[in-house]
């Protein structure tokens, strides 16, 4: 019997379909689109910070939260991902929202949390037992497995940008939960948390812990020891990078003091600083992105689309998206991804490409 | 306005649902399931040598392999898996089928794949150029972007197991493909590759690699430079771990000569043989594997049920199920897993658990 | 014949051992001492701070220094070393005293160098073209193999201890030495050097730099990029990790922001602070250190003996000896050790002992 | 008073170092030669079988060896060290003869040994109790901190090549020793040792040492778990290289399986193979060298001079010196380094240099 060419459908063809379907086995070549020549994955998207702001309010006033409860958190479902609540296919992103008085009580996870504080200020993180306040610009861990608990003493409430690896870790079928007890923990509500006590000075360790690092106890995959990470003090970091260097632009990774490596095995945390008139290079990157826009007004020209944005827009990069900033006035953009994991992977990839032209601008 | 427990349906909740829903946002609250107390993923599953056998050499019948065209390959397709080609979340998993004469011609490609050989040999993969031969219980690799193309100068056909990571790298949107020429490599037909002269010696490398290594080149996320894993040498190192060990059990990991590292960033592969009686510990590990049996025949329990099992058949061990090994005959099993990017990431974990009761035998 | 017992002198063994060292060989046998069963390398010693500063003020008076010439440096010599000018087999240490308007013109080595200031202010430091101003109890890297050169712009003049490499590099004979040009650098004189702009930042890091860890440009055995750690932040850090713990005493080690790895592969620096009235746990450490008192009083306790000391003194504790401080005054003392060559090289060791009884004082 | 020019002697100047010399202080700007443009530690040195060979004998005969007692080592002393029984200043570099019957007890020190066996065959090394055969070309270590005891149960002696880093370590003050008791260990005189059991496969470790990587106790520092590197293994490693890359000449770096680092965190070893008539490159590479002669006569010119050799002699090269093999008949060199030591240090360097010419042959 003479071999048919790929897709044929002779009769013979379709019972070997057949067959190979009732054996929960599929023909590879009749597969299209697994293998792009580049990625295809996901679309840009944006939410605005108007609509994102109301909506977490209109949740404050009618949905509780309470002890034994889940965080009150409004999930950005990226459209190309078919109802998850996921932002990208490694990214879960979000804003929480806590009124005056409420407390969310302890647990962990497996998935790694970070927050980055939108409005508002007084409320304290705990972190394995360390209270961390949260004032506007901070970006705050809780690291995989870490116990954490919410409290906002005051009045007024707080909205945060949360961002987690959920949905890596979900595919990577590593998640694990446990739930707090009913116990609320009592904390002293100082202002500076036991982890910047030890590792807030820039190169200026605890001697203990080299004794750690000879014994090889440091391992990779660890998360940064450091829990708080300043808005004063990465405000002051990016205009000391622009002192330095003169350009109009100037971008920070939040990095463990203790090792340099990212915040987080699995998420990466920038901060990119554009001043007013200036756009940056334009760059392709493996690996997805959420940008939350801290301060100023802008765009980011995506594939040749423009998204205008101001403070408190998110928008999604996807892999290899061809990028760049442009500010109107000085803006600063917190950018979360999975930079970590593709370097550790050996999946990198980043390209400087020429000045894209804009096709069109986003309507939305 | 009094704010409602979760769940409440109350007019103005459903309002605020469908505004979210609008706005391509969705509640964490009403999310159930996204953070379960252990990994629940997929179930087990196992596919038989003898339907695969059968459909492979079917399709090697009725579907043809030529320049320019695809792999004659049938994807394990996990039922759990919404129709998805893949045998878990991270792991694709296959049997390749190429006849007598026929060529695969060249591409590259970011996800990284390994082979297995299962039936046949005189087969030459050429990776980057060097010329592999592929015999039976061999393990051949192809690293991330790494060329190749497949040779079958003889008359027999070959089969092997094919593993890849490409459900890994496709949630990282990270998969890059790049088709090779027209023209099909001229090589020479030796039995033993360039990376075997150069990297085939216990601890006996180039003097010229260690140059590298100081200057930092061999970096993390790299593959092995060995690419051919002999079965006459991985039957003599099992050999010689039972001899030392006394145990009736030994099981080892390929790994990079040069590193120590596992063969692919990605991937691991390992080697297990129990001896006809013996019944392994009892484990949980975070991650999923595809396991194909060598030689011999046994039992898989997992999570309390029986899957037995005989040369050729494969089957999934999913994230955290208990899982132990037991041999009606001396047995090998071959196990490929995404081991190293839980190690990678931090999440790795692993349990040694009680001995489980067999509640039930699987039946298919 | 029958063979002799070690140490025998039969005439025989005598022309034997005669006619080994005619060939440039040794008998091991009748060597004693090689291998000790506990480092007993150096005694304990103390230099005193009035003796270095009249002498670094009449080698200001007596000798010049001047374009072409050499640094105006004092070395502590240990007298165990048998002249040579080094405090410690593996660690040079001394003061540098530059008089107001002098110069100390560019060159470069392979021995790595560290400055601690201990009198005066004004000088700057220029490391490949980096003005690094220098301040009392800031500690100012001058890394393997970068130009150096010192500017005292002012009238007053400055000391500060100077630590070195030099013995182990030259053990290992690899010392280069380059000279500069006659042409001394133009530089502006900025309180702030461009790599503290870069990365004083705690976890704060130039994104940049992430591409660089992730194609493994970041090698092992590189110093550290942050060139200056200030007296205030040192300060700060020791305040804050006291406050954080309760205890009586702190220590931190000066190390690379991005890495977290010594400020130098060969060389570590530590500052401890003990409180008024107390004393330090008892710790015996392989590899050996040159404390310098920065400031307070008190008492160091080596192999059961005390050396009292007061700011500006400086003493050297051997490998494996049993050391303790006790503070009259609130004290800091600076450490310059070797402990990076030991956890490289596998011999890092370290013991707490039990409190030593003090046997005497040492006199001098 | 005005400052006067270095090294003028006028009375004050002569009284400032009388006095700096009295409180243990050097002048630096009197030290000539501290800081060399490039290394000029040692001169090369070549010491003769013949002699050596001859020498070891009569030890053999004249000098016993016994239970409690010393090994018998003939150390190369190297002329330029003042008397110290050191090869270079920081190889330990001798021959060890076993006659019949010896056996040499157990003890244990942080040095870290190897032998490359010279003649003979029969003895066991029981390095913490795992005893390894010894035979001609085998390489066999004894890390930092292995109890070591060796056994010539046979009638013939041996001799073999040690190596140690002992001068170094002794630089560090970190010896430590620790004899054993008056006990012989018992032993199976297997062929195969246990390490090589578990280690002896090219890229096939055992599976249980992953979860140790995973958990980062595989330090750095640490030695190969392969303890036996066979003259066989590296005989066709080398063969294999010539075959892979056609050149007329190979060389091959002793690595730890597990890790793919040196063998020793102190000590590298490599094996270089030159085919009859072939002239090797001309490099300089920083730190020292303790080549030994296995097999074939050629000459290696070092700074210009020509050594000639034939088997079982042993030359230094010192760093930095500029060096290249030209081999008569077929010849395979043992080099013993430090190179790792530069590595983990950042103080590595190596260069290709023009082929020299050679200005004289060495007479000795």
């Amino acid at each position: 019997m003479a071999t048919t060419r790929f897709h044929d459908h002779a009769p013979d063809v379709d019972g070997l379909y057949a067959d190979l379907a009732a054996a929960d086995l599929q023909p590879l070549w009749t597969q299209h689109g697994l293998l792009p020549l580049t990625p295809d994955g996901l679309t840009p998207h944006i939410w605005r910070w108007k609509t994102l702001r109301a909506l977490a309010e209109r949740s404050g006033e009618l949905v509780g939260i309470d002890r034994g409860g889940d965080r009150r958190v409004i999930s950005l479902a990226h459209p190309d991902l078919g109802g998850l609540p996921f932002a990208t296919r490694t990214l879960w992103a979000g804003v929480q929202f806590l009124r005056g008085g409420e407390l969310a009580p302890a647990h962990r996870h497996t998935p790694a949390a970070l927050r980055f504080v939108l409005e508002g200020s007084g409320v304290w993180t705990l972190v394995d037992g360390d209270p961390v306040h949260m004032g506007p610009g901070d970006l705050v861990l809780t690291p995989s497995w870490a116990w954490h608990e919410h409290h906002n003493p005051g009045s007024e409430p707080m909205i945060w940008f949360d961002g987690l690896d959920l949905p890596l870790v979900r595919t990577l079928d590593a998640v694990f939960f446990e739930p707090g007890g009913e116990k609320l923990s009592e904390y002293e509500p100082a202002r500076v948390s036991r982890s910047e006590n030890l590792y807030g000075g820039a190169g200026l360790l605890p001697a203990s812990e080299v004794r750690e690092v000879a014994r090889g106890q440091l391992t990779p995959g660890r998360a940064s020891r450091l829990l708080a990470y300043r808005w004063a003090a990465a405000d002051a970091a990016l205009s000391r990078m622009i002192q330095a260097t003169g350009q109009r632009e100037a971008s920070l990774r939040y990095a463990a003091p203790e090792t340099g490596a990212d915040i987080m095995p699995t998420l990466r945390a920038e901060l990119h600083r554009v001043l007013a008139g200036h756009r940056t290079p334009t760059t392709r990157t493996a690996g997805s992105g959420v940008w939350v826009v801290h301060r100023g007004s802008g765009a980011t020209v995506i594939n040749g689309r423009r998204y205008r944005w101001t403070a408190g827009d998110m928008f999604v990069t996807p892999s290899w998206a061809a990028v760049d900033h442009e500010a109107a006035d000085d803006a600063d953009l917190f950018l979360l991804s999975d930079g970590p994991v593709l370097d550790a992977l050996g999946l990198a990839r980043r390209q400087e490409t020429q000045r894209q032209d804009v096709l069109e601008d986003h309507a939305g």
